[in-house]
């Protein structure tokens, strides 16, 4: 692909006011740790300073960079086949190698970017990914032999994990399409559909109702609950009496919603109804104790609390979301993030039903000032039951 | 979540006979090379050995490790959530872990695993990709300090470059879906459409006609072309007289298609027209030529002469397809890999047509004895022109 001129494209999600704002908080946070820059190779950090948006980051092929310096705007590093793409978004200095490449897959047009330079951040913690091949990692490294790598994941984390309103309106706006397809499953799903079948309708119905994309469509289904929560559908034919439950994460412009809804086909049982109504209490208790000011780790214990003793063992029961499915904080015991007005969280407690089955719930929220405001529309206090 | 017993649901793709064979022949390699086992981290890899599919890979929260031992099923190190699905697999040894964990997220039952081996395999080369954050692996490393840690990379590249029957079974079928979903074009694209509405369009064909999903849908519309061929879809309206491209990589049971097809709509110009010309003869030639002794690099300039001048500054004309939207080999000019049966590959020339424009044409083809076999249906040899 040639480095061409383009046609001015307007690909960019947000203005340039936006990329601006987050370059300013990244600065100032790199300043006070003396780091000379910040590198970058994955999908939502490169995105997040950048506005660069596509797809392509499917193929593993090539990888692509994107340097915060600390002064002026970030630097482009990036294969020849996004660079028009790149044009169109705020960034100005685009630097750009033929790639596959035999020997150099952009490493020293990189290492020269960041020739001189002492001190040089990357994610390298909790959740985070480096996206390029380690022998070049290796390689970049032996060519910055005078520079120190160090970790920047608490940095990156707590720039991400507030959301800015432009942010939250993607969010909200993605969240209503779920909200909506959700509310339309009584013509979605029935006895002897296979759950592939129920998926597949549902999918259909959230692109139709506006969302981009589906990243994220997985569940189960079973009497009493299901025996876990990430699996893809197969086969199984719904019967009465199953628990029907879908998690989605839909995806607009970039931005995910990630929340779940159950559904009783044709009847449901007492102990289905029982292990919902303590599911929906929890999430109440969440919802009323979501404050900033309080740590994630104390609205995980706010949630266990209703939860009793089906609660013990569980792992967590929420997380941020936004630009990915899950990001930072995690709602767990041993995270002591405050939650501060701007984030965005789910609420998602989950308990053991029988031996061989589980429920979760979940809600989508915006910390504020006071309550919480519900981006899902909450689900309903009782199960509902498609007859 | 718990590690309970699951109700056992059959999600497998393939069945066991499939993992055994793969197994046998990476074990076959690792023996030659005296490597001990193979660490493996990110999504494909994982599935190639086990056969755990689940689009939780969206969520960058967890590592999850499959290690492929010289004798021996391979061992799943995993987070406890996702033991229930790889219960449901051929794995036997699945060892879990509390995840997301506050200090020590399944390194130290990794490296228990991995305990007294010498010689560990990593993939570290081109398109590779380590999934667990940096600091772990140097933890990691530092556990197993007397182990040798060696790039694997090309190893697995020759395993998972040649498909089973089974795997072009799979990647057929989806082929199959997305030439029928483009052969429906003219229902589907009109002038004064948005992109966003074209795009929306065709991915509810692809998955009303059986796709799973759509994670590469991309593309772009011009007169004479596009400007780039990675792009989401904007709010541009489609005029008289544009060429309309669509790439997608649509995806079933986990194999992916990738081809995509050129509209004019209304009108098209003769310069176009020419230029579609010349891509259908280059594909023409690529198709002769593509068969088992010749490499990627041959490949790679029979389709360039073809191309002439406008085809000199374009990357590859082809890669690789399966598990992945993009997969080793690249047709291009440093590739000296030799086509061999079984191998699936995408024929992918392109030109630039105007300075400002581009088109590109892609096939899905399986290399066998004789003449290659079309996954897609062919392009028709004339631009198709929807009125």
């Amino acid at each position: 692909m040639t480095d061409a001129p383009s046609h001015v494209q307007q690909n960019v999600d947000f203005p340039e006011s936006e990329f601006a704002a987050r370059l300013e908080k990244a600065q100032a946070a790199m300043q006070a740790t003396e780091l000379d820059a910040l590198l970058l190779s994955n999908e939502p950090d490169v995105r997040y300073f950048s506005g660069f948006r596509t797809q392509f980051w499917q193929s593993p092929t090539r990888p692509w960079f994107l340097i915060v310096p600390a002064k002026g705007k970030p630097i482009a590093v990036i294969p020849e086949i996004g660079a028009p793409l790149m044009r169109t978004t705020w960034i100005e200095d685009i630097r750009s190698f033929p790639s596959p490449h035999a020997t150099d897959d952009g490493v020293s047009l990189l290492a020269n970017a960041l020739e001189g330079l002492s001190l040089i951040g990357l994610p390298m913690g909790r959740e985070s990914l480096l996206r390029m091949p380690l022998r070049d990692y290796d390689r970049l490294r032996a060519k910055l032999h005078k520079a120190d790598f160090v970790d920047v994941t608490p940095l990156l984390r707590t720039l991400r994990q507030v959301k800015s309103p432009a942010e939250i309106e993607q969010i909200r706006h993605i969240c209503d399409i779920a909200s909506k397809s959700f509310g339309n499953a009584p013509q979605l799903f029935r006895e002897g559909q296979t759950l592939k079948e129920a998926f597949r309708a549902f999918r259909l119905e959230l692109l139709t109702r506006g969302a981009d994309d589906v990243p994220y469509l997985v569940g189960g289904a079973g009497p009493d609950g299901y025996s876990d929560v990430i699996s893809p559908p197969s086969d199984q034919r719904l019967k009465d009496g199953d628990i029907l439950m879908l998690d989605t994460g839909a995806s607009l412009n970039g931005y995910f919603c990630d929340f779940d809804r159950n559904f009783a086909i044709g009847t449901a049982s007492d102990t289905a109804k029982e292990a919902y109504r303590t599911l929906y209490r929890a999430t109440e208790a969440g919802l009323k104790a979501a404050r900033p000011g309080i740590t994630c780790a104390q609205l995980f214990q706010v949630m266990l609390a209703e939860l009793g003793a089906q609660g013990g063992n569980v792992g967590r029961f929420g997380h941020g979301l936004g630009m990915q499915l899950t990001e930072s904080p995690s709602l767990i015991d041993f995270d002591q993030t405050v939650l501060e007005t701007g984030m965005v969280l789910t609420l998602e407690p989950s308990i053991q039903v029988t031996e061989e089955t589980l429920m979760v719930q979940e809600e989508n929220i915006l910390i504020t000032e006071g309550a919480p405001e519900l981006l899902s529309h909450r689900a309903p206090d009782e199960l509902p039951i498609l007859t």
